[in-house]
């Protein structure tokens, strides 16, 4: 009975929240630029004036996940200081600064008949956001939903909710301040799975598109549910493959910051491949760079009999993504043989070939199929920032809407305009 | 038991046949343009030499569906004759001469540090086609997917079975004489429904994007049933808003064209609205000119005031999409009032204003939230061929990837192509 009662109001409670943004969405789609970036330097100032109790309200999601024995990543990644805290502000002050994508006309032509046809960007509507314990999170996906001018449903992970109710209200004043309404940011007032659950089926229609960001888990449960638009975050098995005709310099240079410079964000790679055709000299400079970095390698039989001191492979190594300072290693048979190995273990997420090669570049970056392909770059560059667009909700590994980092004219759509002078059709 | 069986083979069946289209998915992905048009040109002479077996299919397939009481329109899309053969075999070589989309470069910039992204068109991978009893999506959609680079799965209406295995085996042979995977365009073999169940569950992440294209019921399965992505063709409740500053010539040309060329496609107009600041000027020349082209009217009472011709229009019949001679026409209170009709009963297809004043004009193609927006243009205009796309698969309403008419570019995605010199990142 209690549980009926529990459940009835998550629903009621979400479905006033799907009503908000529904009605919101309009209202934020067509608000000035000035408007959307007044409201978010409101945000700005009011996270400022609160920093005290956003720190206090962290303190205290901190604490209580640690007595739930959360620790290491996952409790840093919670953890607000006086610098993230301003790393937040700055996030928003940028998005603030960033060009309006709404109304950009992305296409434009004129038919024989004289009609004008124009593609023109539009936000795509509500979107919900769906996170796990990352208190920023809270900012930076409303920034940029607002931006884009979409309406956002914030849900983040139990672990944060302190610091996220903390970091919303300054939200919300800054929504209040630039005259905009509280239905465009809101974030879902409890820490109750079961509005998951309703936001994966879509709140009756009322969510365009759903993002998911964050671990396996997460993404497994948005996989198996949603039943509206997902623009998904999978996990990033990212590869670096080193060709036969790879500069050696260049090649321990990009593996070595491809796996180490930051283990664990998404484009770190997880997989080194080496050609088998020049494996005796390439694999020894690289495998003592990797280890001067302090990672640790789990090899495969060609390259552990050339360097008995790596760990073995097992064969779920090849789809692991560590997220630590931990790489996998294969011997592969020239480019073809990396494709193969991309195909069978990749997450479509970003791998690289390193080659001085130009027909093997080419035919890596048009045969592996996945949403960033480089050559000669390190995969940590698999980052909307480091792509120039400014500021990403994350990184797309779907294959519909957008691929790779999601910025704010990937949250966008488009409207064709026609206009004619009373125009009829034959 | 029988039923068990039944069941187990159909599955068997369609796990076979996605076997076979992720298979062919990245050789036509590859393909070259030559390659593809080959195979269409082939296509087509394979038609034009089957042209007798293919009629006789069809003669069968038209006899069955009268025994089963089809009748009418859908009888007329389901029967074949020489002349429509023809259309088909024109269209596979239209598309042979349209543009190969992929490998096209969207986008393209160079960052600070020198890394040069771009984004390059690709096929989105294997797309299943979900439509009615016409015989020529079969060639259609075949021939606008593997142009596109794409592997299709079709599954077409059952009353049409005969016509489109005649039809796609011309189709196989064309792949073939181009040295093309016959699981490029595969066509599912059976009448069984349980089939369009396997194709909307995904068949178990095989399948990239559904497309359903038909009616009603249809599109409603779809988006009860689909655990994949889907390009949506809903249907087109379509509005022309005769404003109080329309040129009244412009005015009643756009509403007759809109509605009567032909009332049957999903870009014919259902709804007239007029401002009711000047109903009493602007409606007596429209509704005199629907009339005399045979058009029934169902008003609303301030238009029955002026013209008690006109049958009362019902609640219901501002979202019916009649397909037909009639059209419902109404009131309302200027641009602010057609905004705000459409919003609520439309389905964001395709919608006209017809005004003179720029102001207006631009309101109305800012506001009215619907895949295609049109100014002094007729909604009949809201076709892939008319916009210049060369053909299209059909009109996407849906907000995410495409809008409006889907042609060959709308059925390819990107990725993201980084190119460096050894870059790492700091």
């Amino acid at each position: 009975m209690l549980d009926k009662v529990r459940t009835q109001s998550v629903k009621d409670m979400m479905t006033a929240i799907a009503r908000r943004a529904r009605a919101a969405a309009p209202v934020i789609a067509r608000a000035s630029t000035e408007k959307k970036n007044a409201g978010l330097l409101a945000a700005a100032e009011a996270i400022e004036t609160a920093r005290a109790d956003i720190l206090a309200a962290n303190a205290e999601d901190c604490a209580n996940a640690e007595r739930n024995g959360v620790a290491g990543a996952m409790l840093d990644r919670l953890r607000l200081d006086e610098r993230r805290l301003a790393g937040i502000v700055g996030a928003l002050r940028e998005v603030a600064a960033l060009p309006d994508p709404v109304g950009e006309t992305v296409a434009e032509w004129t038919r024989p008949n004289g009609l004008k046809i124009s593609r023109v960007r539009v936000p795509i509507g509500v979107i919900a956001v769906i996170y796990e314990s990352r208190p920023n999170v809270t900012i930076d996906a409303g920034a940029l939903c607002l931006k884009s001018g979409n309406a956002a449903i914030l849900r983040g992970g139990s672990e944060s909710f302190a610091s996220s109710r903390a970091l919303h209200a300054c939200f919300a004043r800054g929504l209040e301040a630039a005259g905009l309404p509280a239905g465009a940011v809101q974030l879902v007032p409890t820490t109750d799975r079961a509005a998951v659950g309703y936001i994966l089926a879509g709140l009756d229609g009322a969510v365009d598109l759903i993002i998911p960001r964050g671990g396996k888990s997460l993404v497994a449960r948005v996989q198996a549910e949603a039943r509206a638009p997902v623009l998904g975050h999978l996990e990033g098995v990212c590869h670096v493959y080193v060709d036969r005709d790879a500069d050696i310099d260049k090649a321990v240079r990009v593996v070595v910051n491809a796996k180490m410079r930051r283990p664990g964000v998404c484009g770190a790679a997880e997989t080194v491949l080496i050609d088998g055709a020049r494996l005796e000299s390439l694999w020894p400079p690289i495998g003592k760079a990797l280890r001067e970095a302090g990672c640790a390698i789990r090899a495969d039989a060609a390259i552990r009999a050339l360097d008995p001191e790596t760990e073995p492979a097992r064969e779920e190594d090849w789809g692991t993504e560590y997220l630590g300072a931990i790489i996998a290693a294969g011997a592969v048979d020239g480019v073809a043989g990396a494709i193969d190995h991309i195909a069978r273990y990749g997450t479509a997420h970003t791998d690289a070939v390193v080659t001085e090669n130009p027909d093997t570049a080419a035919r890596f970056l048009a045969e592996v199929d996945s949403a960033i392909v480089m050559h000669n770059a390190s995969t940590q560059f698999a980052d909307g920032g480091e792509f120039g667009l400014g500021a990403e909700i994350g990184i797309a590994t779907g294959r519909l809407h957008a691929r790779g980092p999601v910025g704010l004219a990937e949250l966008t759509t488009y409207k064709n305009v026609v206009r004619g002078d009373g125009h009829v059709r034959e």
